[in-house]
Order: C-alpha cells, then structure tokens, then sequence
C-alpha cells in the first residue's frame, strides 16, 4: 500500500460540499468514484475539513491509500483528466503511512471574503459576501484579534453536530482591508466547529454595522450562548486556505 | 427623451453573446426586457461591441434612450435590481442627444487571457485559454506589435459578416506576461471584424508553439487568407475591457 496526500483546490458552487451525502454531488464523493474507477476496488479519501455545501478550497488537503503501484504525478494527471474544472487537484505527494488528512493535521487556515460596495463584480459574486451598506472597518479590526487564544466556541456553532468539546485554540484572526472595499478575515487554528468561521464573520460584520460593540467578542468566548452571536455568514464568502502539518 | 451611456461588466458564460437572437439569453434582450418593463413600451438598447457567445465583458458601453423622467443613478440601481449577477451595471451617465454608444465610439479595447500552466484554477478556469504545453513567450512578444497600425485584416476575420472595408487602424497590441504563467494579450483599435481578436490571438498562440514564425504576422497583414492565419482561439479568454469616446 501507498499513501498519499493531495491538495485541493475547489469551487463550492455546484457541490453538497466535502462530505459524501446520500444526495447530490460532494467533493469526496466524486474523488472516491474516479479513484475506484482507476483501482478497480473501493477507494476512501480522508478530508481535512469538511466544507459545507457552497464553501470553496484553495487548499484543501485529501489522504488517500492505494493497493496499485501508480505515483503521486501519475494520480495527480489522472484526477485532473476525470474530474470536472470545478475541481482541481494542485499538488500530490506520497507520505508516510499513517499519515491521515484530518488526524495528523495540526492547523487549518480559513478566509472569509465580503465586498463592501454598492455593487460586486460578475467575477466574483460567487465568491464573496456582498455588503453594499458601509462597515466600521476599525471596529472590525479591533474584534477580529481578540479571538486568539484557547476559548470555549461554544457560541459560535451551529447545531447538528455534537463534538467532545467546543473548546479550541485560535493561533490567528485578522481582518484585512485589501482594497478600499474589499474585506479578508484570515483565521487559523487547531480545530473549527460546525459553522464555526461563519458564525464569526457574522458576528463581525453585526460589528461593522454598529449592532454591537467590539467587546461582544469577549463576552461570547468561554460561556455565551449561540443565540447572544451573530448570524451566521453565507458559505460562498468562505475559502479553506491551507491545512498545515508536522 | 434623454440618452444614458450604461457602463457594462458581464460574465458571458450563460449568453448567446451580446446582441439579441431568436433563441437563448442575449444580454441586449435582457437588458430591453427589463427596461420595456420600467418603461412601459419597447426600449432599444445599442452596444458598443457586439461580444460573442462566452465573451466577458469588463466595460461594454451601451446607449439607450428614455422617454420617462428617470435619471441616470435610478436607472442603475433599477437595472441591478433586477438583472441577474452575471450582469452588472458598473456606471451610467446622461450624454448629449446624438450619443451612439457604436458610431460614437473613438476606440475598444480587448484583452485575452492564456493561462500558460499545467493545472488551471477553478476559479479562473471559465475566464482564461487554459495551455498546458510551453509557450516561447519571447516569440509573441516580437510578433505582438507587427499589428499596429492600419491594415486590411481579411486574414483575421471569419465569415458569415460582410463588413464594407476590412482595413481597421491597430493603435495598440502588447502581450503582457503577467505573472510566470498568465498571459494577456491586449489590443486597442478603432474597430474590430468579426472574431478578429480570437484570430489574432489563435494565431499568436501559433508562434509561441513554434508552428509559425513572428513575421508570419506581417505576411498575413495586407493580403493574407483567413487559411493561411491561426485557429480562431476560444471564446471564454476573451474581456471587451473598455470603450473609449472623444
């Protein structure tokens, strides 16, 4: 057996998003059907982050066992030729065995993207939050960082699912003013729950509004309720950067 | 009546092309559709360019006349209400009586962008000529300028228009290397015939593959055979970026 691991680089739009579902087309599902195709026996692919359906990938981070002998660049042509442009796997490498997508992963890197202007590109509409009343960028600015750290998240995360804990640790969160409209907030950490980023861009854009004070940040960590956070962001503004490892 | 000058960006991927055909989704006939409707009675609609099926548009100009009292802001925001987002309104402006957003333009400008690289991004993919083989950049580079200046351009153009004259004044031609792998070829001129950027840039292609040499350009220039030219390259490459007027 070999090991690989594949980077991902993805378009939400069409998809139910990462994880197999029983209906409509996920990330992993069409993987694992090429890859089967390919083996000629059952193929499990392991994601790193199970985006949700409309959220997109630059690097999205894929382990995959193979019983064939064929190599990182041979799978990585072969994807590429089978699957549709929506998704496109940018790097392939054989690792270790036992390396896993998810397990071994040691931080994830998120960005949520808003436009803030009165009208947003045909480009980039289906990736981007658009916002066209103005935004207290400083207030945003003042929020974002204050979510480094180890927290209870437990405010910001959508029912449905039932983790062991909500407490994770937060290395970065930072709100960027690329252009004079347009809004990036980078955030890392170990671990993310459900709905987790976009209950936070929610909530920093509720800031940006002038719905709620900078300091709300605070008095959500460790202890708020899901109901005191904000919205939760749609997922189209939202891009799984990068997966790192050890 | 008063005449606005409508500034126009649009993803061509769901349209015919601009002008208005008896089947499918033109962006003219959107446009007159939902005008009509503001309206009450038919409105015409008059573009700058008349971009093919899949051909983006950066900044199409359009001319229309209104007989309500309806300026130039209530029309834009009225238009982006109800346009789908892969048509924007990014300016409009009341101009003097007489102002032909086609027969008063001075000059366009188009744009075809190569994506010169093994693997295309998702998120590019509808927008560039996705090459994977190399490219001798330096070749194109050369062959690029011999278009400026007036020249009959039969060579360049397809069949199925049959325009009075086929000589068109070329004031500016430049491939752009961008970044390692994209490249943007732009050219700006008085007027255009049919598919003749596409012809061009086919043709361009041609050399930087070595089919052909740069001076192949100033051959086909002045008397050359549509034949004799390079492939008409796709469409989805291609952004009509500006429309400037005196």
């Amino acid at each position: 057996m070999r090991t690989l691991k594949l980077t991902l680089a993805y378009d939400g739009t069409p998809f139910v998003g990462w994880q197999r579902q029983a209906q409509g087309g996920s990330v992993q599902g069409l993987l694992e059907a090429i890859l089967a195709q390919l083996e000629g026996s059952p193929v499990d692919v392991h994601g790193a982050g199970r985006t949700d359906a409309g959220v997109h990938a630059l690097g999205q981070v894929a382990s995959v066992r193979f019983a064939s002998s064929r190599d990182a660049p041979t799978v990585m042509r072969a994807l590429n030729a089978r699957l549709p442009p929506e998704v496109r796997v940018v790097h392939a490498d054989e690792v270790p065995e036992g390396f896993h997508a998810r397990f071994s992963s040691r931080s994830k890197t998120y960005r949520y993207v808003i436009r803030n202007a009165a009208v947003v590109s045909p480009f980039e509409h289906r990736y981007v939050w658009h916002i066209p009343e103005p935004l207290d960028v400083d207030a945003m600015q003042i929020a974002a960082p204050m979510l480094v750290g180890t927290h209870d998240f437990a405010a910001f995360r959508s029912a449905g699912s039932d983790p062991r804990t909500t407490v994770r640790t937060i290395s970065r969160s930072e709100l960027l003013a690329t252009d004079a409209s347009l809004l990036s907030y980078e955030i890392a950490g170990d671990g993310f729950l459900r709905h987790m980023v976009r209950a936070i861009a929610g909530t920093l854009v509720e800031i940006g509004r002038g719905w709620r004070s900078p300091t709300s940040i605070a008095e959500l960590l460790d202890g708020g309720t899901r109901a005191a956070a904000g919205a939760t962001a749609p997922p189209h503004g939202l891009f799984l950067v990068r997966v790192d490892y050890d």
